[in-house]
Formats: structure tokens, C-alpha cells, sequence
């Protein structure tokens, strides 16, 4: 199970701040206490950065790297950011991401074949949000045939099902869940899956989001998921994460199996 | 999701003084307490119940239903005891239960007819534990045409496939995941199935077991579950229940969700 840590984002005034005063101590201090807590890889997302996007994406990839030892997920809708990103890290970065939209993915993908980098490709058509399980399959579908036209290997793309709220759209938890299994059978061996989980319970009260992302995430991951951004700091997730693990065989329980 | 309480249970040293002591007041108290907690059934275990079984049995189930308005599952060894409570239980009991041994299920299948009762049916023969899924529905196959034979409806049959503490038996926890859902394909409307929960953190510290419940259960929900013997009071598995209900559509999402 690949965790992305998801608090490295533009969107906190912390991180907003360090970002403006190019403070490296917050940004490497959360880079830290996110792998001390699990994560896997960290998604370090500025947003739109619509002006000084690369100079920023460049900036944050070498600083995270240069006190944590794990790959970044490049999150920013502008594709020079990305592409400045890239030039720097180290490692096999994922690229965070495409929608099926045809501007979009002339964009992406040659960044993805360039860099040999991984990309996420989003559930997300031109004409709104998915309605069903279905309609994301056919929404992928058209992201993995530009995908082999652009000679990027089916097996760095993760496919993203677009989680959407609970509280709203109730019988999309389950459309997703569902996407999941139908993304595995897209290709063999199976694609690789991954969700944005917290946009689960966006919209609910704080005191139940962390319960509704923890059991959500149990569940995509028993449907096949590979990958989730997530706050690795929501301590019962990351519980609840290696738990899975251990009853499923991919982690040899041991007493101190949380520890470890 | 049926939910069977443990609590009324022979092992704990504040029931067994109740029982001995004829004190009604610690049944009541704990009935009621679990069913507040949202347990839709209770589990009534007198153990082997070798002498006064009969008698005791009788007085629980009396007892229990005067204060609360759920079936019982009736959870011993001993047969006579098993038909005392039978005979005075209001509503569609639950019999805890039959191996596939045949002097087992000659006693207990005719009691589930008779009284149009429930029953549990273990994926336990004589010759040990069941090593493999496989194993478990091959087992259960011979309770199936014994119960054809006694004129028990599959309707009326749980089918347990025996969980085993993943400390010492890890692998079998993704056996019994797997079973669950085999054992649906038995029959069709799908075979009822439940676990003895607890039994999974069996010999696990004890600030783990709580988690591997939960997390465990979640898991089975998932793969079809339909009733669980647990302790109701442990708060976060309940919570994670009700999540699990909500995100599959089968409870209405609101924000006072777990209160409802």
C-alpha cells in the first residue's frame, strides 16, 4: 500500500507562508513528521500557481528531498510547474495529474514519457463529474489510449476514480468502490489504483471525518487500491492501514506490528 | 447487519455469580446496556451447562426478554438446555450451534425444526480445524443436506466459517474473508453467514484487539457478512459499523448519523 501524504499543500497557511517567505524549516519539518508517521511519498501541491509555479515547485522538490528520502507526487494544474519539478527530483516522481480532457493530457503525458515519471489519471471527462462506475471506466479508457499513443507504460499510470463527498452524493462511496475492482480488470497485470480519501467526508462534521476516511480507505483497500493521499498523521488511520495489512498477509503480525 | 451481543456470557465472572445467585438485576443490566449500545440480538453462553443447564437456560431467556424486545441466541453444548430456552423464547430464536459432526446436528437440527428456530452452522467437522476456504464449504455442505433432511429451511441457517486468532494463524484470516463470500454462492438468495468476531485478536495484546475487531469486521462486512457475534460496547467498532452502513447506502447518510 503506497501512502501519500497530503500535507504538503498550498492550501494551509503554514505551508501558504513558508511557501511566500521561502522558509525552508515548516516545509522540511512536515516533510519529516509525514514519513516518521508512514507515508510513502508526499504530495506537494501548489494549486493553480499560475505565476511563479516552477521557481515554487522547483524550490519545495529540492527541499523536501533534501531531508526526506521518498519520492514526491507533483500537484499543480500548471504543467511548467510540474515540468520544473521534475527536472529536479530524484527518483521516480508521480504526476498529479491528468483528466481525460484532450488539452490536459497533451500536456501531461509528454512530461510523464519525458521525465519517466508516474501519472495519475483522473476519472474526470470535459463534460462533468462521473456518474457511475461505468461512465469512469469509459472516462479512463480514453486517458490509457492517449497514454499508449504518448509510449507511456500502462504501468506508471495510477487511475483515480474521483472520490466525492458522502454527504451529497451518497451513492458515489460505492461507485467508486466498485471503479476500483473494474480499473484492475482494465489491463494485466492490474492497473494501479489510487483515491484522494479525505474529499470523503468533505462536507461532514470534523468530528466524523476521520472515522468515514479510515473506514472508506479500509474498504477501497480490500476492493484492490494501491495507492491513497491521505493525512498520514490521522494516527487511527495508519493503525487501521497496517491492521488491514496484517489480517490480509502483506505484513507478518507481530505484537508490535504498529511499531514496526 | 445483525449485530449478536456477547456480553451474557457464562466466562465473565459478574454473569456466572449472577447465574449462580439466581440475581436477575446484572442479566438485566447487561442486557439492556447492549442493547442501547444497538445490538439487534444477544448471545445467552452457559458454556457446557453439564448440570442445571436446562434451568438455567429457562431463567435467562425469561429474564432477558422481560426487559428487552430482541431474539436470543442461544449459545451451549448441551442440548436439553438449548430446548428449555427454546421452549420458552418469544420470537425466532438463534440455536449457537451445529458442528458438521453427525451426533451434533441430529441433536440440534430437529430442535431449530421444531421450534422454527434459527441455527449456526460451524464449518467445524470431527477431524479438527479447517485449513482452507475450500475446506470450510465442503464441511458446510454436509449441515446443508443434513438440515434438507431434517426439513430446515436455508433460510433459517447461518453459516460460520470459525475464525481463528491471526497471532499464530494469520493466514487464515483471508480464508474466512474468502469463505464469506463462497458460502453466499451455496445458495440462492446467498447463505446467511456470521463470526464469533473476538475470536480474531484472540491472544493479541489487549490495546490491539479492539483494533483488529474493527478492522477485521469492516473487512467481512464487505465481503458480505450478514450477522456478527461481538461486543457491542466497544465503541469504535460500532461507530465503524454504522459508517460501513452508511458508505454502502444501507443507512441514510445525515451528519448525526451515529447518533440515530
Amino acid at each position: 500500500m503506497l501512502i501519500i501524504g497530503e500535507k504538503i499543500n498550498i492550501i494551509t497557511k503554514k505551508i501558504a507562508k513558508a511557501i511566500e517567505e521561502k522558509d525552508t524549516k515548516p516545509i522540511e519539518e512536515m516533510a519529516i513528521i509525514q514519513v516518521e508517521a508512514g507515508a510513502n511519498m508526499l504530495d506537494v501541491n501548489i494549486g493553480p500557481a499560475r505565476k511563479a509555479g516552477p521557481e515554487v515547485m522547483e524550490w519545495l522538490v529540492k527541499t523536501i528531498q533534501k531531508v526526506v528520502d521518498v519520492p514526491l507526487c507533483l500537484d499543480t494544474t500548471n504543467s511548467e510547474a510540474t515540468e520544473a519539478g521534475l527536472k529536479v527530483h530524484k527518483g521516480k516522481a508521480l504526476i498529479n495529474s491528468t483528466s481525460a480532457a484532450p488539452a490536459r493530457m497533451s500536456q501531461m503525458l509528454p512530461l510523464a514519457k519525458k521525465y519517466e515519471a508516474s501519472i495519475i489519471g483522473l476519472a474526470l471527462a470535459e463534460r462533468g463529474m462521473p456518474r457511475d462506475a461505468n461512465e469512469r471506466c469509459a472516462i479512463v479508457t480514453d486517458i490509457l489510449m492517449a497514454a499508449a499513443e504518448h509510449g507511456v507504460p500502462l504501468e506508471d499510470i495510477y487511475l483515480d476514480p474521483v472520490v466525492l463527498p458522502v454527504n451529497g452524493m451518497q451513492e458515489q462511496a460505492m461507485q467508486v468502490i466498485e471503479t476500483i475492482k473494474m480499473f484492475q480488470d482494465l489491463n494485466d497485470p492490474p492497473m494501479k489504483t489510487v483515491v484522494g480519501l479525505s474529499n470523503i467526508s468533505n462536507g461532514s462534521p470534523p468530528e466524523l471525518r476521520q472515522l468515514i476516511n479510515r473506514t472508506y480507505l479500509n474498504m477501497a483497500i480490500n476492493a484492490g487500491l494501491t495507492a491513497a493521499i491521505v493525512d498520514p498523521l490521522e494516527k487511527d488511520l495508519m493503525e487501521e492501514v497496517k491492521t488491514v495489512e496484517v489480517l490480509k498477509g502483506n505484513i507478518l503480525y507481530c505484537h508490535s506490528y504498529l511499531e514496526t
